[in-house]
């Protein structure tokens, strides 16, 4: 393929970014040629993308050259090593690291709720400055919480949110998951495989601790939650609370969820705002024991064939305890929706203008 | 020994009913006689209680006589069946069973909140009606919110709760422990064990389902967790939102809890309170990782050997988005201060007057 644009992706190697290649291909993104940055030990190791493989590299001064689209799904700190870089060698960065989330001049996007805030840059064309090309993608959990947040807020105003996740072990990338999957391998047999992945074992057990701990005793996870959803909504005055929670899963976040309305809505108009949010399915039949959960979240993406990673709601239900409240659980696949997905559709629309 | 009490367990044979036994001995119950009721397939079975062996027997008409406690760990139709018969006997009653617990003439108790129920009502003596010989233990989820609710509302008011649960599998019995098992060990080889005792598989996924649904979105078990908490609490009109998912642990459930309160209070303040209810045990270190948790919870009875099953409360921290609000995280044995050990804590107060 000689048409079609000159892509990076930094961490092409890591849970997510393996996702994000699998997504591009797809989804069918134009791309002419892919340059898969990985740390030294990947160096030279081949990754696919459908038929075409490509050779890890490093990142090096100029690396970026030429390239029109870099994602960045590695750590915070390689992000602010090297998200400037990209973007002054005229990338356009999507950096789903935390880095560059809560700059005030940088945009943080998820497109089914502020897709227009890349439109607008775009718009500006040879006019931008290097750090305009930088889009930043939330955290996992904020993604997913958002969407519906946003459905119910165009209708009925949001007052208050308080939310509760049910996070899977994907989240902490794939060493993760391996612990999980060994430690309960062990809890079942006897056999004592020691916590690496997490501060306690996660075999069989939650644990109320994601990222750092703070000051003011919440985690640096429960903050994203907060403060992401703040600034992708609009609402910086937003109140809202989180509590975040490892749960023995291996893929796909759960969220409970309760919400304060500015005005009134029933459970069914509720649903119906959230059935016509973009990128949502609704999954919501109790008396047929359908609500989202992760296996299904997966199950459903497969059978389907569809590819379009939805984040599904259910259990959506008036919330008595409060004016104008109302409880839901939401579930979605949290490095596909809630990482992968959403820089590629960002990316997307990026390649609207630039093909 | 032919001091003590003779007592009856029915349902000795079940998960509540063998941690039952095993907390009687620990706890050194007076007991002259046990007769441990089961169903038919165990007849003649014998169950111990420490060193002495009692034969189980089936509930017929008569049985009750002379029982001077009778434990009911078995389902509501059997307690409906069976419970009144007891206390026509002259049988005290602590029924762990859904079946009286919303009667409005039945006290529903947690002895650390309202033990004062029970001590009046021994206080009455030979005057008692039969009905007024029964007493409900409340569900599990429910148990280990009202202690440190207690705490909090005694010394600041409690204006609304909202409340989401871990709830492990031993909740659903033992046959469901043993699926969630069999199940993991199908995942991990790739073997499909099907669903029985859940609605669809728990094997590394998580459920919004315990309990049947109501006409109103919530399940039987967050109407449990709501409507108990205000009688316990002796608040009718609390302002309570509770959402109850399975997760697949073996033991112990947790629950994430955002109170609003009347008054103003410190994390410091609602520490100490917390800490000063009796049955609590505050793990709240988190520079330390020091958090509750279904793992080191039911380490922590073993290592202490204290027997004293306590409620475990932590990431307690201010809830910034409402006016004297307060986040923290709870977990106790779901089948120990969750069943069992809040029933022989009855059972305590009822044998100081009893012998």
């Amino acid at each position: 393929m000689t048409e079609g644009l000159k892509i990076a992706i930094v961490g092409a190697t890591g849970a997510v970014g393996q996702e994000l290649r699998s997504i591009l291909e797809q989804r069918k993104f134009p791309i002419r040629e892919l340059i898969p940055f990985a740390s030294s030990r990947s160096e030279g190791q081949e990754v696919m993308l459908g038929a075409r493989g490509f050779k890890c590299q490093v990142l090096k001064k100029g690396c970026f050259e030429d390239v029109q689209i870099a994602f960045f799904d590695a750590s915070d700190a390689v992000s602010l090593e090297w998200v400037m870089e990209a973007a002054i060698s005229g990338a356009w960065v999507v950096d789903n690291s935390a880095a560059y989330r809560m700059e005030k001049d940088i945009p943080l996007v998820v497109p089914e709720v502020n897709g227009h805030l890349v439109e607008s840059l775009m718009a500006k064309g040879a006019a931008l400055q290097p750090r305009e090309r930088v889009i930043a993608g939330p955290n996992c959990s904020t993604v997913q919480l958002v969407v519906p947040l946003q459905a119910l807020h165009r209708k009925w105003g949001l007052k208050r949110v308080v939310v509760s996740s049910y996070q899977s072990t994907s989240g902490a990338g794939a060493a993760a998951m391996d612990e999980l999957k060994n430690q309960t391998q062990g809890a079942l047999t006897g056999k004592v495989v020691p916590a690496e992945a997490f501060t306690h074992q996660i075999a069989f057990n939650c644990i109320p601790h994601i990222g750092g701990f703070k000051d003011d005793g919440f985690t640096s996870e429960e903050h994203k939650i907060m403060q992401e959803s703040r600034k992708i909504l609009g609402l910086p005055q937003l109140r809202i609370v989180a509590t975040a929670v490892r749960v023995p899963t291996l893929s796909c976040h759960g969220e409970s969820v309760n919400v304060e309305l500015e005005r009134a809505c029933t459970p069914e108009e509720a649903r119906s705002a959230i059935r016509a949010q973009p990128g949502i399915v609704v999954q919501d039949d109790p008396s047929r024991n359908i609500y989202p959960m992760g296996l299904t979240a997966a199950d459903d993406l497969v059978e389907s064939g569809t590819g379009r990673d939805p984040v599904y709601v259910g259990r959506i239900r008036r919330d008595p305890s409060v004016d104008n409240g109302l409880s839901f659980w939401v579930v979605s696949d949290n490095l596909r929706k809630g990482a992968a997905l959403n820089a590629v559709q960002i990316g997307e629309v990026l390649a609207r203008s630039l093909r």
